[in-house]
């Protein structure tokens, strides 16, 4: 009677959350100090001092009717323009505050860009390992997904499954680097060779195929890793921003949707990201945070401390023996399972009160993923365990 | 080659915002009090004190990652539990933190219930004059709209009408009251009637029909006027309620869906509700806002400005001639235009510096909407204009 499809996505509990679940039970157990928890993406840092203070003081000078009144439906002019500027003076990519719009996170940006491109029966791409609600976003806007893995060895774009799964239905790919659940950043070259195979099918096809560009972890890069911007690169970018993670703010829902100005018709496209924004029931971004990132655009946590965890974790595991791609960016390592059934393996893991996640729902199957957005005593002290945990498989 | 219809719905202009746009530009030509402009439903009150100091407390108090981090996609569970308390206490209707979802303002609370109870080709019927948006938020989620007139001698429900109109695919009404456009409150007999009436279709067609309550304007009433709280009246009734007019928050999105427990199968309903708000891209509502709000139930802005500019704006046109509804609540006075077209007799209007809305996108031809969330002085000044007006019509 009801609408099925929308009563088993609530009712499914997700693997990560029932992990964290078990993970409360433990804690309360045994004590939150002996319960090694990798599961969630949380941001373990907190926001720049100045958001809290550039908040306040909003709250303190602003007049109220204009700081929690609506803005435009696409976002207070002031907000867009101050990004645009921001865009333009890292990447030079002709950011018009007219082809911005502020959404409520990186999961508004992509349901909202989605439902604005995708026809009925249209086809979208995603790259495995992926973040699982791509699927859930995808198919609610009427999209079928085609899941395109990998290349085991570096986690960069197999490009000849990629070719193969590209057809006249192919409405977008979604590229997301750094990469959740990877943390792998896609190479230049990747970038490259991806737009040359699009630029090709799209004219092979008469159909412009759309990159997403989900750039949530952007700024969450480690040593001078090079993270090209996709619309330098390739025409129809649309990108898809969220300050969740750059500026640990991921509970308060603040992002953007930049589309190119190199888009085909890119102001219909716009047209239609507003369109979609209003059929969705977004209204406006919170408005106090578009004025506070506004003035916070370039900062960013003091992302030091996960640069340090990732090193960290990354020499120990793979000198106990376990296999991994070292990570560039984001806040997770992807470690190859010692057996072929990761859930078993996480299961196994728990024996050490290690909790992590097995891939699976990321589309490729045989990793787990290790969330090191966690205090770094937590995991000086899971080491040991994780040592003992793959001794188990000699 | 995009949507279509997503890419139209941005292009539209809205009425309203068309209106704003020509007073943004007589503003600048003749300054701004020389100018009328009752076109927008935005709150003219700022925010209760203690709303600004609950946030500064939060930022200065609150550990910053658990304040601006992730809630439960619900909404934080101390949050809903106080929601609920509030509920209870005023109208003891058994409300539970797990029937409980908060949102991104009333805009959301609607989408995510339209897409969590309609199924393709499902019919939802709007009672009009309606809040134009209803339309876009109910086809999106694949609903036919059906509108129903309000009888027109006091805009309470015309029953024949609504007995025509519904069928076996009738999934839900929209009932807003108090309502915007008109101000007009439903009354408890025509509550009690509506209840009777869809009570004896759902078991004629056996399919229960659900009965959306859009409630923005609840505590914005005026005199001891009763505002029934449906739940009370009918089982299966969805409550979707925003903060945005009580507490003048609206650029902030702050709001909640109350799935009665009363709800045929009401835990289905609430998982639908999660689905839906996880497959639009909700995340969870802005969590500052969430723990503000819990600290602030029960307070609303100060209304008696509304109350009083209710008073001075109806009393006056009345006594010019104007035909109008008294209106009980929310901020708007709907008022019959003098002339059959509606849209002549607001371009007339425009002759005095006045702007107001034509009724034609709220579903009722013949009527303007005035908004009286202004100034009040901007409200006397407007009244000579207002009465020269009539009079080109003796």
């Amino acid at each position: 009677m009801i609408s099925q499809k929308m009563t088993e996505l609530g009712l499914k509990r997700s693997v990560i959350r029932e992990i964290f679940e078990y993970g409360n039970k433990r804690r309360a157990e045994i004590g939150a100090e002996n319960v090694f928890d990798f599961s969630l993406g949380n941001p373990s840092i907190p926001a720049p001092e100045a958001v809290n203070n550039t908040m306040k003081r909003l709250i303190e000078e602003k007049d109220p009717i204009a700081l929690h009144g609506y803005t435009s439906a696409q976002g207070a002019l002031p907000v867009r323009q101050a990004i645009a500027d921001d865009i333009n003076k890292r990447f030079n990519a002709g950011a018009t505050p007219d082809l911005l719009y502020m959404t409520c996170g990186a999961a508004a940006s992509l349901t909202i860009t989605l439902n604005a491109i995708v026809n009925e029966g249209d086809e979208v791409i995603v790259l495995a390992p992926f973040f699982p609600e791509y699927r859930v976003f995808a198919e609610k806007a009427g999209a079928k997904v085609t899941v395109v893995k990998c290349r085991e060895s570096d986690l960069q774009i197999d490009f000849c499954a990629l070719d193969k799964a590209i057809n006249a239905r192919t409405k977008a790919i979604i590229v997301n680097s750094p990469n959740n659940p990877s943390g792998v950043v896609l190479s230049e070259d990747t970038i490259k060779e991806l737009c040359e195979l699009l630029n090709k099918k799209s004219k092979e096809y008469e159909n412009d195929i759309f990159i997403i560009a989900d750039e949530p972890y952007r700024e969450l890069v480690y040593g001078d890793v090079f993270v090209p911007f996709i619309p330098n690169y390739y025409d129809n970018t649309v990108v898809c921003y969220s300050f969740s993670k750059s500026l640990s703010l991921p509970g308060e829902r603040i992002g953007y949707i930049f589309v190119s100005p190199k888009v085909c018709d890119c102001k219909n496209v716009y047209a239609a990201v507003c369109g979609a924004g209003r059929a969705l029931g977004f209204v406006c971004a919170p408005s106090l945070l578009q004025y506070t990132v506004a003035e916070c655009l370039g900062m960013t946590a003091d992302i030091s401390v996960y640069d340090k965890n990732r090193n960290l974790l990354y020499n120990a595991l793979t000198e106990y023996g376990y296999e991994a791609v070292r990570p560039d960016g984001a806040f997770y390592l992807f470690v190859k399972s010692p057996e072929k059934d990761a859930a078993a393996f996480c299961e196994r893991a728990k024996k050490y009160e290690i909790l992590i996640v097995p891939s699976d729902d990321f589309g490729l199957e045989g990793y787990v993923r290790i969330s090191y957005c966690v205090s770094t005593q937590m995991i000086e002290k899971s080491l040991s365990g994780f040592e003992k945990l793959i001794e188990e498989y000699r």
